[in-house]
């Protein structure tokens, strides 16, 4: 599928949903202008700024600010509602205006900060997925430790068919060749030990298929090997990798006060705090950069609720960077392959 | 089960397999040298060192320490060797005969660093399970920063029946109370989300055991929740908790690098080492204190192959306390209870 790659040369459109994540239009817009700022002059690129009119109006002026467009939507989709009801109650709602805007070519692609259920109903209903998924997929790096390691899936596909966890290292394989520039990159399972007898019964049946998957598959991989470089791309069910992305955002949270408190003997404190951020940076890199939603048939990237301007910033250049690099082609054309490849025709559209 | 607990009021005998681990006797005897000093007058500890007595005798001497004696054993199960053939095969392997000087009570708990495998298959064949378990589990605090928060199970149990899990809940609830000093423990089910729908259809069946059973659950808790303190006991399946565990073990290499490295700008080299030293410590403590094998019929302790002498002597510790507290007998009459509460009078001996 192509959406406006003619107009792509020239310029890239991203429609950002300004109604989600926990601060709404506050954080959101203020992270458009940053992006829009970051990117001043040497790029042309145009954000849409999908929420209420009035709302978005008090904080930013469209003359001052040339490449930032707002477009009208009414009401949001919350946490707390079930994401295709609230689909079908609200059909002018941030998300779903935000989603449409990239299906009819407006532009490429879409950030939001959530609800993640809603962001991700409103792109399987309005772009479509693509073969072999039941949904979509949300994965990436996720540690500033080991910012090119992959991890699929965080948390989106809970029961996964090995199958399903053959998808994910396609999908993972084409994001760290095309967006992490890593030549043939090494795909591994994880697993609690690197021997095929080792694991659950769903690795033990996935390892057979990926040894005759396309991937470059190496092997189980184990905890470890998120920092030991053994693969470039980890595979799992959304179970675990949600979490270890969890256990990850609370051992940083923890990391910061204990690593403050331990240095506040030795340092200035504006130092031992320095030291203390970055470990939490270090251990929270999905928050700075969003989730890329794989699976859909068009870039959508997925940000923290709790993002604040500077991570939506970072949302909305990596969906920048998906549009730019053509992420998507690889990965469909990739997708078709494997779902003709493991000769599941009735999975391909 | 009692093992000699009559003259366990006036000495605690552990035995001690010194052939295991990666180092063999260096580091076990130096360990259990350690151990015993550390007591030294203030218990009446016994370490009986198991394996080869010309290789132990060139490292001490019995005269110099009282309380250490030598038990001769005749070769050892590598780590490479499928354990219940080593067992068969080696009667007189240093594991089986620590493990039986437990069983005819000469001493009160066992201590291996390894391998694993064969310490699990020698405790379940020489002591026998407790009722509700097909093998043992190994469990315990693994986080320094989270000292009193109990993961279960650790690696040993793959794939789990939710009644298993229940079990698990059970055995940490009690090393909790008895071990940790910590009241009415609370029992949090690993998952992706608080709510009783959210996770895998594993914890979701698991929800409701757990609800009628007799432990005190607190509903579902997330990756983070290892730091937040909503629960003092864990529970997952073995595949995630073996996960979890290299994962932190993993991070902790890389933070103890990571630290000294950005602070080796601002501090001393050797304060600069410490601080990095200290987080390894905050996200290893398993391996100093090594990991108590529930769920046979006396205290096991078993450490980290690569296990140094003080984590040896930490994992003696951790024996001699069980022991001490008889936190054994609260495991098995907890067992049984359960058991009978699950009206599976089948699983009860």
């Amino acid at each position: 599928m192509s959406t406006g790659n003619e107009e792509q040369l020239n310029s890239i459109t991203i429609a950002l949903d300004c109604m989600g994540g926990d601060f709404g239009t506050v954080e959101t817009v203020a992270g458009a202008k940053l992006a829009a700022k970051a990117y001043d002059g040497s790029k042309n690129l145009r954000i849409l700024l999908v929420g209420d009119i009035n709302e978005i109006n008090k904080l930013v002026n469209e003359e001052d600010h040339p490449n930032l467009s707002i477009v009208q939507s009414d009401g949001k989709i919350t946490d707390d509602e079930h994401p295709i009801e609230g689909l079908k109650r609200k059909p002018n709602s941030s998300i779903v205006v935000t989603t449409k805007l990239v299906k009819s070519g407006n532009a490429q692609a879409a950030v939001s900060m959530g609800s993640t259920g809603a962001s991700m109903a409103a792109s399987v209903m309005i772009l479509g997925l693509l073969p072999g998924l039941d949904r979509p997929c949300i994965g990436g790096p996720f540690l500033g430790l080991a910012p090119n390691t992959v991890l699929m899936d965080m948390g989106s596909n809970i029961d996964c068919r090995p199958n399903l966890l053959v998808s994910f290292a396609m999908i993972g394989s084409v994001f760290a060749e095309k967006f992490l520039g890593i030549q043939h990159p090494r795909v591994g399972l994880l697993s609690v030990g690197s021997e095929p007898a080792k694991g659950n019964k769903q690795v033990q049946e996935s390892y057979k298929l990926f040894e005759s998957s396309p991937v470059n598959f190496v092997g189980n991989v184990e905890g470890m090997d998120f920092f030991t470089g053994r693969a470039d791309v980890i595979v799992c069910d959304g179970f675990v990798g949600n979490i270890l992305l969890k256990f990850a955002e609370g051992m940083g949270n923890v990391l910061r006060k204990y690593t403050q408190s331990q240095l506040s003997k030795m340092l200035p404190v504006d130092q031992a705090g320095e030291l203390g951020e970055s470990l939490w940076t270090e251990t929270n890199l999905a928050r700075s950069i969003g989730g890329p939603l794989f699976g859909v048939k068009a870039p959508v990237v997925v940000g923290h609720g709790s993002a604040k301007s500077e991570e939506i910033a970072g949302a909305i250049s990596t969906a920048l960077k998906l549009v730019e690099l053509d992420v998507q082609s690889d990965l469909e054309k990739s997708l078709i392959e494997l779902a003709s490849h493991q000769n599941v025709s009735d999975l391909v559209e």
